[in-house]
């Protein structure tokens, strides 16, 4: 029996690292799932995460507490900040938006960095998407081509001259409803993820930047959003 | 009268960042200390800190809650993994020791790098070094410069063009005495420090590998060791 190749994905519980993590099972990868209690307002994307992890079949699930809301400076993570809502996604602007967490997608990395190497693994997933990216610096292609450059000379592996890291980024060209679609394909239960910025009791809101970008990529492929509908009803 | 320019300091309360914190505010700035609970073995380099960073006049200190611990693989935070102990500084190998943690200095850097862009600081102190580095991938200059070059991709600063950021490293080219002798020429009082890995009773144990780097270059100067001193009376 071959041994599969290990790799850390990066799960939050919303739509896009659902369907990273499904990508990563797919082309045979044996996945180990890394969640944070970062100090985010609500803790109901975790509790996706924990639906999807199983859902999905990783090898193992870990939330790490880290508490970024020392440093503030985000919607997120800041109850002083307010969550944006619009009505509608060609409201959204082009600007960094407020919901930003300062080198969040950073932190995250060298967690899953360290983690890939006691594990052994050579492989990170992310669902980072550089189209419907919401302005995020964090989440485009050269960023992530400068991460891996660094992570190979952090690393044992990459002083002793050993497989270099590579940082999958499986969706960054794909539109919000290309990414469904490939989910869709792939087994992905939407209804499991959990992606709204500010939910009410629970369920998304429907009007963040985040609940818009899910609902338009749901509508150009004719299906309304699980998250939302539930939402709703 | 003029602004201090903020820098983001990394202080574990051993001897070389007690140093770089020294440079930093001889070079100027308004040092913001950080330090982490990241599961290491002992607590008392944190303690340290506490004393090191009023010492040298921070603005602020903030301890940060990671726990490394759920990863594994390091000597530091795994009591799995025996700290090793050495007659003399000639013993030390050029191997990668058991007392490295994975992603350690990554995820330290990625903390700073986040506090740096609420802060608005452009600049960040670590007091790595290349000479005396006890053969941590992550203390090597291309790794610091590669770090660097990330970060200027994953924050607001960089994609909106403004000033870049630069990690500092004044101990990099020093020799663990050349370092002792620029902090005395400072005003650090290193009995106030700690580097030990294994410390008996609270006390500096006097034999593992920090402990011998630190002895080796305070003989070369022809003193001895205040924290190990304290350790043996």
């Amino acid at each position: 029996m071959v041994e599969q190749r290990r790799a850390v994905v990066l799960l939050s519980g919303g739509l896009d690292s659902a369907t990273a993590l499904a990508v990563a099972k797919h082309e045979g990868y044996e996945p180990f799932a890394l969640s944070f209690r970062y100090g985010q307002r609500h803790t109901i994307e975790l509790r996706a995460a924990e639906r999807v992890a199983p859902h999905l079949g990783v090898a193992k699930h870990v939330i790490a507490d880290i508490d970024l809301r020392m440093f503030g400076g985000s919607a997120l993570t800041d109850a002083g900040i307010a969550v944006p809502h619009h009505q509608s996604a060609d409201q959204l602007g082009d600007d960094i938006p407020v919901t930003y967490v300062p080198a969040r997608n950073t932190i995250f990395l060298s967690f899953a960095l360290a983690w890939a190497e006691t594990l052994g693994a050579n492989d990170i997933f992310i669902g980072v998407n550089a189209l419907d990216y919401s302005g995020y610096p964090d989440c485009r292609p050269e960023y992530i081509e400068a991460f891996e450059r660094m992570a190979d000379l952090a690393t044992k592996a990459g002083v002793e001259g050993r497989q270099q890291l590579r940082i999958h980024t499986p969706l960054i060209e794909l539109t919000k409803a290309q990414i469904i679609e490939r989910g869709l394909g792939l087994g992905v239960d939407y209804s499991l993820t959990h992606s709204c910025y500010d939910p009410v009791d629970g369920a998304a809101c429907g009007t963040c930047d985040s609940c818009l970008l899910r609902q338009k990529g749901f509508a150009e492929l004719g299906l309304s959003d699980p998250a939302v509908t539930a939402a709703r009803v």
